[in-house]
């Protein structure tokens, strides 16, 4: 079969793979799609950074690259291994793609386990190959009434439900968001079905009138424009909003949410920084702030595959591209870093089915 | 009467100043110990930072400099207001030196209300000045049994307690305090008596053995020597510390607790910041850490003033001088800032009365 595999930063292959199976207590899954991440850009401009590389293999999939890449994929179920009978070949799934010694699966904060990695980027396959053999553990059915493309999105949205239960927030808060990129968004999407009252400060118009076209923002400033800050106190009675949420990996940012977030506010670091900004603790001080990390997820996905299935969550917005594994580097990745404005989310199909011709 | 007054930075006279008298609902407090804080030696460095300066009178006093400085005051009462009658003359006392609105007296975050500032800092009169008229609001009787000079540190240990109540830690957990300087060492006292192993990392001998002589640290390790962060996963079967506090206000030791806390562990930021360190977000993120601001105190008199009315935090290693009030700059502020190894909290008498001939 056919699959992108990740051999070293700005060199990934589509090569001919020997297809997977379904071991013992394993689902092999038909990809339908699979959503390019973050990431996977990083992998590529600057990585290996959760890719082992050559010579290095993690210590949980025994494997080093070249590895499969794709960890945000829905599909269907292909066939059953030894010991797997509650589902049914044919039905759609989607992957919570995470490396973890099985002794650590049911930690309260499994995704914190020691070596913890990703499916599609630390071995066991990607969603950017046509089939994937995943443990039952982590194989999670959806209903037949989600679309495919957009169970894609699952993953990322779970990301961002996990961030939004570190927050702590409640209906009728007031949270503010910094930066749209598609986590900011899906931060949004996820504030805004659960009640809350979603300021996103944003540069790009585009990303901001998509904010608020998609219907996950109630406002949107040009922190160029306004000073954010004030304009939620403004919209907040004075205090500021309860929850901010860093997802741009920008100081200035981190420095505007230490601002806009009300005494004994709770800041989500959802961004990944790739430099140790300059953080202006005596804000964090003077406010007693609460600034928390997320990474992943960890018990997630059932509820965030409940918000999809129930509509409460559209995650079409977010879809602006589907291309086929031979244009994955022409048309995605670099669509993804040259064009961000106008990208959200481009999701790939390793067979080519479901593309228009 | 005698006090200690701030003009400017490099600037405190002992003036001769009119006493102040019990108005309504007030209590009249002859001062017997004022401890020296850090802020005062901030205040007389590199201040004004929070005495409001000439010609900008603080918005809750109505004061601007000179103010009277001295926060951290233990007494007896001299005299009560008008409608106090729950308080003895002669009884002894404390203050909580808050300067808030009252309509945020009741507020679960009292001391974060619009324009908090400190008695002693920020105007109402100071613990440097013979005598004191304080809202009985603010006013803690003590116990007979604590000393008049232990009770002195009732309000830095206050700021402590409040610390360890902002990590959220329980018995039997492991504590990594970063720097042992006054906050240090009593946030090691409260968390020693609340059932947690302590480890402290100091560069000073002479601190990390006040530390262990004084029975709040279980470790000391100076981290020019060790790997702080190792041993305290030595110490844990490897998983990290369950909480850590910064109070040195130093970049490397902020990343050292980084380090050194466990995956979803807490670090609970204690000191004052006056420069923006550069932080390690992305260990905050892969570890899910919280970092958690805290200021002063609410309601955290009582208990704190419980912990040493039982004899659980003992106060008397901790105080390492006691001057009158016309050695204050001499043998107080200049001992502390060029000889603070050897120094912990040095005690003043307004009256000079409890000195020694």
């Amino acid at each position: 079969m056919r699959a992108a595999r990740y051999y070293q930063n700005h060199d990934i292959r589509i090569d001919d793979v020997e297809p997977p199976t379904a071991g013992p207590g394993e689902v092999l899954i038909d990809v339908a799609w699979s959503g390019i991440c973050g990431t996977d850009l990083h992998e590529y401009l600057d990585g290996p950074i959760f890719v082992p590389p050559k010579g290095q293999p993690h210590p949980i999939s025994g494997e080093e690259a070249p590895v499969t890449l794709g960890h945000e994929m829905s599909g269907t179920v292909a066939a059953l291994g030894e010991g797997v009978d509650d589902l049914q070949v044919g039905q759609k799934v989607v992957v919570e793609p995470l490396l973890v010694r099985e002794r650590d699966w049911e930690d309260p904060h499994y995704q914190l386990s020691p070596d913890m990695n990703f499916i599609g980027l630390g071995g066991g396959g990607g969603g950017l190959g046509e089939q994937i053999a995943v443990n039952r553990h982590w194989v999670h059915p959806i209903a037949d009434s989600v679309g495919l493309d957009e169970a894609a999105l699952i993953e990322p949205l779970s990301i961002t439900h996990h961030a939004f239960m570190r927050s702590g927030a409640t209906r009728g808060d007031t949270a503010i968001i910094g930066g749209a990129g598609p986590i900011g968004l899906l931060t949004a999407a996820v504030a805004k079905t659960e009640g809350l009252t979603v300021v996103v400060s944003e540069l790009s118009d585009l990303r901001r009138q998509k904010a608020l076209d998609a219907g996950v923002a109630d406002y949107a400033f040009d922190p160029r424009e306004v000073d954010v800050a004030e304009e939620v106190r403004g919209l907040t009675e004075g205090k500021g909003a309860d929850v901010g949420f860093e997802c741009s990996s920008v100081d200035v940012v981190l420095d505007m949410l230490l601002d806009a977030v009300r005494p004994a506010g709770v800041i989500v670091n959802v961004s990944i920084w790739g430099h140790e900004p300059k953080v202006a603790l005596h804000k964090l001080v003077m406010k007693e702030i609460d600034l928390r990390g997320t990474i992943g997820y960890s018990y997630d996905h059932p509820a965030t595959i409940k918000l999809v299935e129930e509509g409460r969550v559209d995650l079409r917005p977010f879809i602006t591209g589907k291309i086929g594994l031979d244009d994955l580097i022409d048309k995605g990745f670099d669509t993804l870093i040259n064009h961000n404005e106008t990208a959200v989310k481009i999701l790939v199909s390793p067979t080519g089915q479901g593309l228009e011709s």
